[in-house]
């Protein structure tokens, strides 16, 4: 029996109707799956700082916010066949379509037909795949999570063992890997190495965890929030230093504890002048610095020409370099292994209807990630 | 019997005394080689870029210019026991201890010791070993080989064979050597790559010679000057774009004719906004851009970090990544043994006392190297 066309489902779904304004609950209609999409029952959905500089700054309203999502496929468009229902997922901020000059490089997660969707707009069509009340409304990175259902392209899922918890595993969506893979697969990190982290946030640290994990053998990390500070060396941070207790400015006080500057600096904040510092605190030579950040202000960086004539070298880092369907299934395998660890990373648990208390705690710096999770 | 000590020498050199002023031929004396200083006697030194620069940008004068050189040992100071009278050597504008933390890492050039010196003196006692009529005059890059006879640290020489040419090989000393390490030991160039060289002066045909040794199959040169459009397919450039004959910007030119940007840029012509056009101008995922120029005015770079966040790397390579002794007498017998050319990048061969000529001809982007012989 050939399966049932999906129709419209309506839910419930957290709308952003303007920068900085209260999330609201609205009844959403969320249309059926076109070609190569899916449809998902959200399970569980994380805040990741993205969501939050997009709400505060960005322009598109209104808009359903969440990307870093785990979820179980409802229903698959026309054309799908890897996926079907009750398949359990992850989603994806950069999909991978499996044929473009990126995709089958072997060296490059920065898909070209699937890529950062910046308009709020599903890849295929430029349309949207939500409404309330006839009024359209906005995705969020192709993925919006921050429904109890969503719609998202085939190529922005990635099927995962139907064993791993899905109310943890959502962290490696986004933040966790990104970190994880901006240490491993950007920078590989060596054993012995001197690393510096510029942001204590769960990206900063899962680049800690990745260092540690490494053997690095100084991870210092900096962060002016003193209770970031405080909780960084549970996640491998050996020392850490508070740009407002320095008297100095922090890449020369980097350079003087590490003799001249870390192998290894990471650029964890979203700030383009943090990218400068970042280059300024890694040593003559081999000092590699790589920035993951995704800048609020500013979107131009500056550096002395002399900081990379004297053999620093800077690299950008997409989702910690992962091909998301190549590489996550095993990431999610090494986390059921406890070869590595996400549960730490999970400061606060909610239920969907207390999402605003997510965005709150993540303004005033109270959290790690916020775990949302959906009625079941 | 113990070698007799070294005395002043009084020879001829060229005494640039203001910026931009044509150099003028002078008497100087030469002090005798202080310990770990050799005195050489200068055989052939060629013109290069940053000679011009400092000339007609920096404020230190007197000043005797020149280190792109070769020369045979006439005297050694106290503690030398690398070198003897009658060594055939390559002057080096960085140098190498041998025992400092980069230069024992085993994965950089860039000596703390023996590195780039700016103030125009000597590394080891901040003074100058040359005076006109008693008034001091300053070094350049610690080498000064305008001179008939210099002085130079032990650590910024590299003994080579007798059997090389020493009115050729001294190009090895930076330029050439510049580019070809810059292609493959900084960018690692692949066989099959897609190369664009921006500034098609010696050190970028460098580049290109270096790319076509690796089996790079495009090689675009970049340059505004048509007359070094046309000698570059010589040195292994497949195709030239003059960005004065482009209407779009060049980034975007070369974007569109590589299908969404190179796999390797190199930025050698000393510009800080060309260091942005060579990031623009290769491709995400993997984009390396190398910069090698030593920029004569703007000295901070700026770049979208959206140019990074899409996976693109950028990288500074001074003197190539050659560790001065330890690479440089391999790459001679590479010359000896026709692995690698030299010989087509003298354009112009003239005597020492025709060196105002050699400042014209670079001044006016008529030459790519002019080697300037000393009298026997």
């Amino acid at each position: 029996m050939a399966p049932s066309t999906p129709q419209v489902i309506t839910c419930k779904a957290a709308v952003a109707w303007g920068a900085g304004e209260p999330l609201v609950m609205e009844e959403v209609e969320v249309s059926p799956p076109q070609p190569m999409e899916i449809r998902i029952k959200v399970v569980s959905t994380s805040l990741c700082r993205s969501d939050l500089s997009a709400w505060e700054f960005h322009a598109i309203f209104p808009r359903i916010f969440g990307h870093e999502a785990s979820g179980i496929v409802e229903s698959v468009g026309l054309g799908v066949t890897e996926f079907k229902e009750g398949d359990h997922v992850l989603t994806v901020f950069i999909g991978e379509c499996m044929t473009c000059r990126q995709c089958t490089s072997g060296k490059s997660n920065i898909c070209q037909v699937l890529g950062l969707e910046r308009r709020g707009l599903m890849h295929s069509d430029q349309k949207t795949r939500f409404s309330v009340k006839g009024k359209p409304v906005y995705h969020y990175c192709a993925v919006s999570s921050f429904s109890e259902y969503t719609v998202i392209h085939s190529g922005c899922a990635v099927k995962i063992s139907p064993h791993a918890p899905l109310e943890k595993i959502c962290l490696l969506s986004c933040g966790v890997a990104a970190g994880l893979g901006a240490a491993w697969n950007v920078a590989d990190v060596s054993k012995g190495s001197t690393v510096v982290i510029f942001g204590l946030g769960t990206v900063g640290l899962s680049v800690a965890q990745a260092a540690k994990l490494r053997g690095a053998s100084r991870i210092i990390g900096v962060d002016n929030n003193p209770q970031k500070c405080e909780n960084a060396k549970a996640f491998g941070v050996t020392e850490v230093v508070d740009p407002n207790s320095c008297e100095e400015p922090i890449a020369q006080v980097i350079k003087r504890i590490t003799d001249g500057g870390a192998d290894f600096s990471f650029e964890c904040v979203g700030d383009t002048d943090m990218i400068t510092t970042a280059l300024q605190s890694c040593c003559d030579g081999w000092g590699l610095t790589v920035t993951l950040g995704v800048p609020k202000a500013k979107p131009e960086m500056s550096a002395h020409y002399g900081l990379l004539l004297t053999g620093r070298t800077l690299k950008g880092s997409l989702f910690g370099g992962w091909k998301p369907k190549s590489d996550l299934p095993s990431l999610v395998e090494k986390y059921v292994n406890k070869e590595i660890q996400i549960d730490d990373y999970i400061t606060h648990n909610l239920p969907f209807d207390d999402i605003n208390k997510a965005f709150n705690l993540m303004k005033e710096g109270k959290c790690l990630r916020c775990v949302i999770h959906m009625p079941r």
